[in-house]
């Protein structure tokens, strides 16, 4: 009886640390070992050995929630194919040098696979690496593409606001060497297409430029050395305030508190042309080589933005610096805005739902000779996105068909099953998305009900007098309407045509539907 | 120069086993020594650190490979949908213990990842297990729904034939208490539409019950025990003579050579409803009650498959068992039959291009009280389906577009590309595919050329003179032939209507394509 003693005692634990609303790992843990316990006791509570969730920081998709996400990819796709991309897929995990030394700070929320012989793995941390690789691999150095997948980040989920360890990415890039900002600026178009297609509100798309960054450390006092990490403190400006960015600059990275302010008076500066002309003439900016040349390209790249239309919501911002080592130019983020509007629950949080820029070294660290191929992107962060269509479908209380069926094949009498089947048959032959009850038997409302549960517009009804006279009964769900019989089986529906059955009941469908 | 002999000697062990055809993964450790002990050494040769490939038993989908996969996929998803089904995703990991005991001596197959703290996760090894994951844990117990994503299987590749570790399988299935064989029917008609649609040549579904293969071992007298066992080696029936199997029950698996060659005489049988009667009169057969109840069923499912009209292509095999341990019913395997062709390319294999089956025990290995969920399924292979029809095209020299532009907005004269960029701003934005080449200025040949390469069928000229007729030149590729000049910018392509610019161009364009 020692054991159960064991067993009431780890339930207990358990019990303590759910009540302690404690990390759901630990739990997890712990409430493996309970099942383990009671599986070696033996007895009806050993069954359930699993514990039923899905990994932390992943999510199923059911039907309701595949149907937003299908209509956001829609409109995600269909603004990649206006613009010309092709669309390419590289495996899901990648070996496991190929994505060391890529992500700085942020490589350690790289998932590996454990070792079981063979190579050593990871999983994709993003996109773009494996599209760098893939273009070195193929000796690609002209390519328009993007790609939709899921990317792995082994990071604190935040799963309210959109944040997963699995998500989807939804990538465009321009890889080639051709004239200064037009891939560049045609990046920003496609964000600013998006965002307007999918209507969530009003945004702003920051852009900087890592040549500007650079140089502002340099003639802040940055040594070289501290650039990147300094890159990266100034990248949390979205969520702390200068104060506390600027005390980590000093405080962790040992920066001097002079840099560490003429930083501060840059990066609170944004704007748009003018802007860029006023710091073409900063005394000490104007100097630096690469700040130049990044604010030269800047104005370039409103001049085409201007051209686009869009230079409205876009915003030249130097405090947006971007994380990911391996930009190299211009640098973007879209970022909603807050609707001012009472009734907008808290737990839609806004923030970046795209993000890019120009990462001209990235082939070269893959390719054999270093031979480099410049390239711009965009990836779309579509889970905030879902995230917003979702409580926003839920606040609007519209119903969402999760199927596209069009007709239900009901009977009214019994018996009627092999009627059924024949009919359901020569529809689905015809292309016509058709279901039935899978029940010998079926009462005629619950066929009825079944349409009205899941949006199927017409119910197709076979009776013993229909299959006499060789029609089969048409009825509109919504309305109750019936719509003349519709013959079969060798019956001429359209009259004036010599058509095959199943090509008779297509008509029929078509001008019903 | 000690370290300069050992480079060399390790490039020679390097260059032997790419001679002897050595094990891939080994080459590839050994060539990463090699890199590393050149890169230590430094100089140029050191530069290239990676081996550049994706991981053992995968690939990378270039645009025309994905133009392929599309097209594959879409008659695939309008079978699925034309069958009333939702869809759902799931994560690509599960934890660990959800997926094992579920695939029996396929286990050592699956994909672990490396625990990094936290839980333990492995890759999926197929969507059944985490369908029926995801129905326990939502308690759903009815349910028609697809699912198209990748799995992966530490198998050994055979890409040429379609086999990856990393693979896509489209799965249908539909859970749920109803009257028996009309889902599992259903299952059939929906690899008999599959199939048709796709145009792989001829094919047989193979169907049998698991059943009808226990009541069969049980009077041959395979002793309980060794039921799954010698199940699997019936599995291999279609890639081994009947002798090596016998001598792998009887030797490998403890089998008495009388209940081998009982089994033989078996499983040596395929037919139609007039098998299912004979061996409903089988003398020891009959008398099973499993094997009564298989039969009986796999009548009724034929009678189902004569009412769709498909039974031409179904054949009852009694030497199929398919592998998997969660089948409990009704099993089936596609196959496509190799034609009496001599042009066919040896490397076209010809094998399962789609399997399935009923599991009616797995849905309650997750449920805490047991609680049952009957399931019945199918899987499209869709791997092999892929190289065949890439195979084919590649015979065929059909050209496959990549991409779905309409329009290439080109100009004639240098100084054109703010005029480019605004007319292209305007096309997008009326919803036009349309591109242009990336160049201040591009030589208008090169832009035609660029049309023909990728298969643009028009291309809007921006020209001086066009420019101060306010208008622009529209030429069809493909003839060379010249359409009147479309308005823009205020001016009405239609006369009769009231259109914004947009608007026009939009309806000129539907005009013409």
């Amino acid at each position: 009886m020692a054991e159960e003693a064991a067993v009431r005692a780890q339930a207990e634990t358990v019990r303590k640390l759910k009540q302690d609303k404690a990390d759901p790992d630990e739990i997890a843990k712990e409430v493996t070992k309970l099942l383990e316990m009671k599986a070696q006791l033996g007895g009806d509570e050993g069954k359930q050995k699993f514990v039923l969730k899905t990994p932390k920081g992943t999510r199923d998709f059911g039907p309701k929630e595949m149907a937003i996400r299908e209509r956001a990819f829609k409109a995600i796709i269909s603004c990649f194919k206006r613009h010309g991309a092709e669309v390419i897929d590289t495996p899901v995990f990648e070996l496991k040098e190929t994505l060391m030394g890529k992500y700085g700070e942020d490589s350690k929320l790289i998932y590996d696979l454990k070792d079981q012989g063979g190579e050593l793995l990871s999983l994709r941390y993003d996109l773009t690496v494996p599209f760098a690789r893939y273009l070195a691999m193929n000796k690609i150095t002209n390519i328009k593409r993007y790609h939709i997948a899921k990317v792995y980040r082994r990071d604190n989920p935040a799963m309210t606001r959109g944040r997963y360890r699995e998500f989807y990415q939804c990538d465009f890039d321009i890889a080639g060497q051709f004239d200064p900002m037009i891939p560049d600026a045609e990046c920003l178009k496609i964000v600013h297409e998006i965002l307007s297609d999918l209507q969530l509100g009003d945004f702003v798309i920051k852009v900087n430029d890592r040549r500007i960054l650079d140089g502002m450390f340099a003639v802040c006092g940055v040594p070289d050395s501290k650039f990147r990490t300094i890159c990266s403190s100034v990248d949390k400006l979205d969520k702390m305030p200068w104060e506390e960015v600027r005390s980590e600059m000093v405080g962790e990275k040992g920066l001097s508190p002079e840099a560490a302010d003429r930083i501060g008076e840059y990066v609170q500066l944004h704007g748009g042309l003018d802007l860029i002309e006023r710091l073409l003439q900063d005394p000490k900016l104007s100097q630096n080589k690469l700040a130049k040349e990044g604010l030269g390209d800047m104005k370039l790249l409103f001049e085409y933005l201007t051209l686009f239309g869009i230079t409205e919501k876009i915003s030249f911002d130097l405090s947006l610096a971007r994380g990911l080592d391996y930009y190299t130019g211009v640098i973007f983020e879209a970022v909603l805005l807050q609707q001012d509007n009472e009734h907008v629950e808290e737990s839609v949080s806004v923030g970046s739902v795209a993000g890019g820029g120009r990462y001209d070294g990235l082939v070269g660290m893959f390719d054999p000779k270093g031979r480099k191929v410049p390239c711009v992107g965009v990836s779309i962060g579509i889970e905030r996105i879902f995230s917003i269509l979702e409580q926003r479908l839920e606040a609007s209380e519209e119903k969402v068909r999760t199927t596209e069926t069009q007709v239900l094949v009901a009977s009214a009498q019994k018996k009627l099953l092999e009627e059924r089947l024949k009919l359901i048959s020569e529809l689905w032959d015809a292309g016509i998305k058709a279901e039935m009850l899978y029940k010998k038997n079926p009462k005629l409302l619950n066929q009825l009900q079944y349409c009205e549960d899941t949006g199927i517009p017409l119910v197709a009804i076979v009776g013993e007098q229909e299959l006499k006279d060789g029609v089969v009964k048409l009825r509109i769900v919504a309305t109750r309407e019936e719509v003349r019989p519709v013959a079969r089986w060798g019956w001429l529906c359209d009259p004036s045509a010599q058509l095959t059955p199943a090509l008779q009941t297509q008509w029929c469908f078509q001008q019903l539907l």
